[in-house]
């Protein structure tokens, strides 16, 4: 099984790899440690971030309470969008700008755990938004010095967004998601308290988890770090280095732990441990892809959100089209890794028996896309999540747009195992429309 | 298998974790990006340490050509004593205090790092050379500010003090080894370049690999997180919190590596990629034991080291007595993983399993001491290590005074899987006297 690339630099590859991990406290009922560890950072005049619904949560007023104990004024922000858009990072800077906090807090998913991130970013260092997005979307500019402290405190087993230096928001005038990507942007540290997951609903365990699922398998199977072609100082390394020993034995662990865990955590949100390991997979998923990158199923997924246009998913505030970021993402994944796995059976093969909790004895080389591809579709059904781009409202002629869509995400695209052209997209597109 | 302990708290302890990391460069020819890497903490003065054989190695030359190249003013000191004492850390604070640096890199061994981060904490924060060491020893003050950037480049695939907030050194007043661990001694970044280990001798190798193998094992086995008794604020558990599910997959990882790599990599130092694996390994039993602790037999192997009468190892520098740290550690280790087995049986069972490269299916929970301690010593002599505590010059006699020696390590001790009192520690240095 080709599972370590130390030894094999290629040719025009690097020949090392940078870890970069911020402080994690893992644990129920660690979020009543925020006020003493916001005070053990100097700070004392904290920005509270939350989506109008996490306001409403006990976790939210232990945040608060903790805060508050340890003698810090806290102004919030409890106006955050789910799957944020320019014009609300605008909006969350403006507050930070006139706030003027010497730190921040998040609790909340993704989306709060981002917006905070941009708000830090932009009220610290103040540029057009464009300014620091990724490149060639924005200007992709270097973050000129250090943010102020951020306890990102994650209520959803999902992003990983509390151990990464990524904020994903939707361009509204280009249709598709795009992000920031700098080490600048990586929280001071994370509180990641399991009791914030008892209540969710057993959608957004399902989407979250799912798209841990493929941060996992798409930074195991990325392009391995040997074979990045070096095109600046080596110790500029990007975070989407690709795979490598570090980011491979987080992403086969979080595999190993949602193949037992993840569907006892949606199917019974009473069922403690599964919620646990669940979210402890997320955090290790995040350390993982916020080391090695993602690739294809994740710069599709930026397509389907953006493009989506009457799907709702149950158990989702408000009724606007919108297709949760996990579920936009692994509706890609079987028709991806079916096709991408023979750059490295083994490794594809792995994932699959990670998954499944035991491996085929059966299985060669030529079986692993589809080995791997049927046990995605299992855990797709067995989460009774849509059948494919179809289930999601699309049809066969929008394929020409998601491609469109994608095709901007070549920060995404060129950390996949081999290069992808247009084709290759609209031939996973074609492949994900349906897949029983 | 009761390998993880995020859903059992026990009643009076903890119900959290805490990880910290540092940023971590791994691969070989990386020692080249230090210069700028230094540069970017905003260093100009950078004191380099050494000790007098690695000064003369390529690595260090290397080491001081990036810095020079980046235009950093460069002060050495190359005096670092291998198995450092207080009056040789004493000799490196009034080295730094005279030369004021603004960032410390150190490139050598665990000694070479250790005596750096003294020598910047007590530069940075002067104070007595106990009053920041561990109680009862010292008095445990607790660091009042940040230190100065520390770029740690081990050249030996050992410590893994590159990424730990530990310093050891033998308090000559007491004849008995003793450190400082707080995390503010972590160094800030590491840069590990396996090229640095191609000229190891083969009992370096080995003794230092031991001793990683005995971190990992250690960190494994210590009483869970769970079980830790919380004494103070939880924002403010200590470094040696135990067992815990990050350092458990660390430990896994290290024990799985080593297994397969310690003996190629000591039978034959042109073998690249086994050299490259076990240093990797010691920084992932690095990382385990930075956030778990190690328990009896390094406390043990304090006494072992201090009280050495003439036995001086091969391949060492000198011919005062000194017995090699690993050394020191792992001949304790078959006898105490024998009798403490019973605690967790699955535990030790796997560790061994993961050593060996594969499961024993007919071994039972009685039988996990044995088998534990079976594969310890087979690779103890397929190393060529001496045969327990005799060989290396103690008699029976001598227990009593090497209990004492260990007492005091009551931070290593209490980390133990069950209470260990002196009865405990002289059975296990009557058991660790002779192994075939």
């Amino acid at each position: 099984m080709s599972c370590c690339h130390l030894d094999s630099p290629a040719a025009a590859g690097d020949t090392a790899f940078t870890v970069d991990a911020s402080r994690i406290t893992f644990g129920r009922g660690c979020i009543a440690e925020l006020g003493p560890r916001a005070r053990g950072h100097g700070l004392s005049r904290v920005a509270l971030f939350g989506d109008p619904t996490v306001a409403g949560l006990p976790i939210f007023a232990a945040a608060r309470a903790s805060l508050r104990a340890a003698g810090l004024d806290v102004v919030e922000y409890t106006d955050v969008r789910v799957e944020p858009t320019d014009a609300s990072f605008a909006d969350a800077v403006a507050f930070a700008t006139a706030a003027r906090p010497d730190g921040y807090v998040s609790v909340g998913g993704g989306s709060v755990i981002d917006t905070a991130k941009a708000a830090n970013l932009y009220a610290s260092h103040p540029a057009d938004l464009l300014a620091y997005v990724n490149a060639p979307v924005g200007e992709g500019r270097a973050v000129p010095g250090p943010l102020a402290p951020h306890i990102a405190c994650p209520t959803t087993s999902g992003t990983g967004s509390e151990v990464t230096g990524i904020a994903v928001f939707d361009l509204l005038s280009m249709a598709a998601k795009t992000g920031i990507a700098n080490p600048a942007l990586r929280p001071t540290e994370a509180l990641i308290d399991p009791d914030a997951t008892d209540t969710l609903p057993s959608t957004v365990v399902a989407c979250s988890g799912l798209d841990v699922l493929s941060h996992a398998l798409e930074s195991y199977t990325a392009r391995p770090y040997t074979r990045r072609p070096v095109t600046g100082p080596p110790e500029r390394r990007p975070a989407s280095q690709g795979a490598n020993p570090w980011s491979d034995f987080g992403a086969r662990e979080a595999l190993r732990l949602l193949g037992r865990y993840l569907q006892r955590a949606v199917a019974d949100g009473s069922d403690r441990r599964a919620r646990e390991q669940t979210m402890w997979a997320a955090t290790l998923a995040g350390i993982a892809f916020g080391n090695a990158g993602v690739h294809v199923p994740h710069a599709m997924a930026y397509a389907v959100a953006g493009l989506v246009r009457d799907f709702h998913p149950a158990d989702y505030p408000g009724s606007a089209p919108m297709v949760p970021h996990g579920m936009a993402v692994i509706v890609n994944a079987p028709a991806v890794f079916r096709a991408l796995a023979d750059t490295d059976p083994a490794r594809h093969l792995a994932a699959a028996g990670l998954l499944a909790g035991r491996g085929d004895p059966d299985a060669g080389a030529e079986d692993a896309g589809e080995v791997l591809a049927a046990e995605l579709v299992r855990i797709i059904r067995a989460l009774e999540l849509p059948n494919g781009l179809t289930g999601l409202g699309y049809r066969e002629t929008d394929c020409a747009a998601l491609v469109d869509g994608s095709w901007p995400q070549q920060r995404l695209l060129q950390n996949a195992p081999r290069d992808i052209d247009r084709d290759d997209l609209a031939g996973f597109f074609g492949a994900a429309l349906r897949y029983w």
